[in-house]
């Protein structure tokens, strides 16, 4: 079965649809954006995350091409509205990359201008999930028949696609999920996603996760990174860190996928960590977990030092976390998908 | 401040009075349980919990000698009262103490039944305050001035006394606990304790710890043992193990406070770990936090292998891991509180 967060933004007629990720799965609630900017507005306000931004991006330009065809600045306004939605998150740089992939193609001037916007939301969508399918294959490839995964956080199509891979192989594969506090994208996204793909799925505390790997029950530590930087160094979801550590201690390898290594970030120094509001800490699903006597700090993320990683798995294949140049001399050299 | 789970089961004319350790600090709600019977269903129903079964089990045995005194089989029923006590919680081996602590006056024979237990249950508490009084008194030694501590779960009384002595040493220390899940000890317990007693607190998720500790701002992870073995071995409330490797790896001691290390446990296989029902994994306060489509996992402790812990504190002092036996020789040798 398809996973329900795999198809979870689409582009109508008339509008952008976004399945509701703060509600999901208690919930499946799909908010209507009619225009670019409540496409901006939802993103920002965070009813999609992960991946969800960059397919809210492409289709809000679609749908400001819609809006602006036929007027005498449309090109202009094009461009505003793509503005607008790269501002809608600030540390998100997939949201650039959706804007000019729908600006490149009406610029190649072969087309009207919706008919252009539509074939780049098109090629943008297609290439980012042939590269996630080309970083899930692999990714499986790193992992034997039978494997018994423990993952972080939310890996969106990174994860849906290993499975996917995993299948093609003709392999079993079951998963380990911490909830990833105090969000929970690990117990509401993650397990669930899994759970709709039959997969077999097990849920942990985020403090359970050394006693699994300690226990000799998982196979390997696979999580997103959110960037990684040129030296290996693995930015991901706050916990990544000490999950890491465990796994290097018992033994257990950590795989981290990216679709590439940040050549603008050649060390971690080069990445700063966002640290939000405290109070989020205090908190379950809006429920109070601790008095107004406790204060709360939260950074959202943390760096693991390479010498904690095994691989970087990407979508040109695994490197070793000291290794990582050759991933853009390869582009160089003309070899695996086009950026 | 006497913060509110120092003295939160207590003994009056007619009755015990237990504080909801369930619902505080949201609710300060007194359970009152008027026989042993009674008593013994608050520990069973998990009223009170970590210290608050001794000193529940105390006074139920003293509710029970007002009960039988004068009767032909007084002393049977005492037994009788006592065995149900030690019946309520299986694991806790701090029952069969509380309840010998009241026997073993009433067999002295050199008082009426009533005052004798009365006196047994005074003796009982006086002896764990002096306990841990010590350990803390040792804990703080092990602490510099200015000391930044991150904690995990619920130290109770260790804690406690930890921060009295470093205030009898005239020193500061500040505290980061996680909030552990699922419970919330640390959230509930932990940190609305040292806010009562007017320490700086600060609140992180179970999964921040690494980078707490890999951050350099902590001095030290302190935390209470459920169990130490003979070889070392940290037996503890599950996270430990992820907070006690991280902070090997970044250089952080690691101290675990506990009474005496057990004999009756010479190495990790000795202490069989409590599972319990996954599904407790799968709520906060009640409060669903996945869908009916997930299983949850929930290993209660772990086992700290000695080689990630610096110090053992005990009421005798403080211990390498590998030295434990020392704790008993002293003992042999009359040195310490008698036991």
């Amino acid at each position: 079965m398809q996973p329900s967060l795999a198809d979870s933004v689409r582009l109508t007629e008339d509008c952008v649809l976004v399945l509701d990720r703060r509600r999901f799965p208690f919930e499946r609630h799909w908010v209507r954006c009619g225009t670019a900017r409540e496409v901006a507005q939802a993103i920002t306000d965070m009813v999609t995350q992960s991946s969800g931004p960059y397919f809210a991006a492409l289709y809000g330009m679609v749908l400001a091409a819609r809006e602006v065809a036929g007027t005498p600045d449309a090109r202009q306004r094009l461009a505003e509205a793509g503005d607008l939605l790269i501002a809608s998150r600030a540390t998100n740089n997939h949201l650039g990359k959706a804007v000019r992939a729908v600006l490149d193609e009406v610029d190649a001037g072969d087309a009207d201008l919706v008919t252009a916007a539509e074939r780049g939301a098109k090629l943008g969508a297609d290439r980012y999930h042939a590269r996630s399918r080309a970083l899930g294959e692999h990714s499986a490839a790193l992992l034997p028949d039978g494997a018994r995964v423990l993952t972080h956080c939310w890996a969106d199509a990174y994860l849906i696609e290993t499975v996917n891979a995993v299948r093609r192989l003709g392999h079993d594969i079951s998963f380990v999920c911490t909830e990833t506090r105090p969000y929970l994208q690990g117990a509401r996204l993650t397990a669930e996603t899994l759970g709709e793909m039959g997969v077999d799925t097990t849920l942990i505390t985020d403090g359970m996760g050394a006693a699994v790997l300690a226990s000799g029950e998982v196979t390997a530590l696979l999580t997103a990174a959110d960037r990684v930087t040129m030296d290996g160094h693995v930015v991901n979801k706050v916990g990544t860190l000490g999950l890491a550590v465990a796994a290097h201690a018992f033994g257990v390898p950590f795989h981290a996928q990216v679709q590439a290594p940040d050549p603008a970030a050649p060390t971690a120094a080069d990445v700063p960590i966002e640290h939000r509001d405290g109070d989020e800490v205090l908190h379950t699903l809006g429920v109070r977990t601790a008095s107004h006597r406790v204060r709360g700090h939260y950074p959202a993320f943390d760096v693991t030092p390479p010498r904690f990683v095994r691989t970087v798995v990407t979508d040109r294949g695994a490197f070793a976390p000291g290794a990582l140049a050759d991933y853009h001399r390869g582009a160089e050299r003309g070899s695996g998908p086009a950026r």
